[in-house]
């Protein structure tokens, strides 16, 4: 391995600043553009060396689709999600990663694969290391899963950001988050389809409007740091069939729902920016296309929107594609009372059992939570 | 007509904010909650007298559609629009109005009825007569206008905003600007269709997201006002199928157009709010809907887009229903340049003779300019 200082080699060639994940410094908004035909990084000349002997990371679950951003609004919500713990290991092959462990929630660790090239954690790893075009340290890493699969909360989505924070950071952490989010779209698209609403948040904290992705354009939508705002999540034991959910979206739409679904989705944004918690709760809740055709597949839904907007929710809608319903308020003690309520018509009108949470949102995105030096 | 303090009692039935014209106070943004059914302005127990003579006001061209804006976004531009000379008249029925003058710019004064209950300033200025319960006065009304008819920018629009704030200003202004709008969409429903996407922004300035209309309820979106965003507005000579321009439209759209264009819109408005006129740009131009089907429409718009953006604009569309194409840019001496290659593409690609003007965003909105007090 060449001894250069690859960390100038590296801000060199990067066209996008230093991911600095750990002290963010956006201003109200930040817009990120990569080309995903061709990366943002050219090839390198030398491999960077590892910086520490391990790292840990923690990457934040995710709620996509907020009722008229769907597919193209996501946001990052603190307190719960996945961490990988990664190290340097000699008993792995040079340029290769090994999955040692996955842990945590449910059943994940009998459900997801240990095969790097099938796993979201992996692969989003596998795409870091060939950006860094790593051939002389393997890898080995270990999967916590603080999220449930299938919940609707960026389960996969934060697996590959934990991942890809893991990788880059042992390396010194020389990428931008514009190319961590294109390795995290990378995993997403072999696991879950080609979006980055869950990956982008996960990785970047607050909320992030995918503008287009030919090139890769989003715009990190800064909610105004000295306001609140509390994410009520309420998940049914419930499996929400993933297909159906798809299959139910319509191929074709009115001109009046287009309509009023656009204007909806502008006000949406317009209150994240502006941090007006009740607009953006309106908002969410107004979905005429995604919500009502989705709504009936989660038993009790339509009753659980109905808990929480009379016991005072801004706004609810369906988080992600299910089944974990979303509730929105500015007051976390309010919160916990809507929460009960919405588990209370869960039972009630789906008879189903859930659990409620209330958690704030995440303005950081993925980040290193520990590391042990060389 | 009952001498008592008339402005106090206004102050007590308007549940909104006094309309402040000339001096426009409103934050980051504002929003405009009123409904329809049930006016905001309760039923009078006495009429105002009024505080002047007679007064002039200025209403502000717009913008309305602006790509995917379109039906529930529009914008005010400076330095054209309608000019509204009201004065009590003893000659004139008490509780009446009589139009005594049409003059301005083209065929207007031949077109326009003088009959106010066929005429947009009109019906705005009896809309807001009956708001104040207007039965002692007779009220003549002079209009001028600034703006041609049918060229897509807001130009009865700007007539109904003009009378409607020369009327209350006559009475010393204690309507709320939200009433105010009232009183343009019911002159807007008669004239050219029940949207607000032009008379709003012509009373309120800037832009103007209509977010619904049962109840009506608007955000005033500020552009940074340390930040300069010009309009080249390029008008051929040529009138607008405004029937068909309506009639090319569909009825259904595919799920994938209305994906792209909701992401867009959002993305327009989140490019107003944070001053980004390159992003704003950029949207405006991103319709996937309405404008690829109006284009051909006009003649040589498609090639006065293209010679638009290759002259520096950051974006292009079509203004309102047309046939005004509308440019954006920052710089002034920038946007002179742009317009005339967009005057060139309109002979070359449809040999239509037309004009360009650069004009500022109006953030100010319509405004009495001079008045005569008793």
């Amino acid at each position: 391995m060449a001894a250069i200082c690859y960390q100038s080699s590296f801000k060199l060639l990067s066209t996008s600043p230093s991911t600095n994940l750990s002290k963010p410094n956006f201003s109200l908004s930040t817009t990120f553009r990569c080309n995903l035909s061709a990366p943002s990084l050219k090839p390198l000349i030398a491999e960077p060396d590892p910086v520490f002997t391990s790292v840990k990371s923690f990457a934040p679950a995710t709620v996509a689709n907020l009722g008229p951003g769907f597919d193209f609004l996501g946001c990052a919500v603190d307190g719960i999600g996945d961490y990988v713990t990664l190290r340097a290991d000699p008993d792995v092959h040079p340029g290769e990663i090994s999955i040692s462990d996955i842990s945590g929630v449910g059943s994940c660790s009998k459900k997801l694969s240990k095969n790097p090239l099938w796993n979201c954690a992996g692969i989003a790893a596998i795409s870091v290391m060939k950006m860094l075009n790593i051939r002389s340290v393997g890898l080995s890493l270990s999967l916590e899963k603080g999220l449930p699969l299938g919940s609707g909360l960026g389960s996969s989505a934060a697996s590959a950001a934990a991942a890809a924070v893991a990788v880059n950071e042992i390396f010194g952490g020389p990428l931008s988050v514009s190319d961590l989010v294109l390795a995290g779209l990378e995993s997403e698209s072999k696991v879950s389809g080609y979006h980055a609403d869950n990956v982008a948040p996960s990785l970047m904290g607050g909320f992030v409007l995918i503008r287009s992705y030919d090139p890769l354009d989003m715009i990190q939508l800064k909610f105004p740091p000295e306001k609140e705002l509390f994410f009520v999540l309420v998940t049914p034991e419930f499996e929400a069939p993933t297909k159906k959910m798809r299959a139910v979206l319509p191929s074709e739409i009115t001109m009046a729902d287009h309509g009023w679904n656009s204007t909806q989705a502008a006000a949406l944004v317009v209150s994240i920016v502006l941090g007006d918690s009740r607009g953006l709760g309106k908002a969410l809740s107004s979905d005429k296309i995604v919500e009502p055709r989705r709504a009936p597949l989660i038993p009790g839904f339509v009753g659980v929107k109905k808990a929480a907007i009379e016991a005072g929710a801004y706004g609810c809608t369906i988080s992600g594609a299910g089944p974990t319903a979303v509730a929105i308020i500015d007051d976390e003690e309010r919160g916990r009372e809507i929460g009960e309520r919405m588990v209370e018509a869960f039972m009630k009108d789906g008879n189903l059992k859930a659990s409620a949470m209330v958690q704030r949102l995440d303005r950081v995105g993925a980040r290193l939570v520990s590391s042990i030096s060389r």
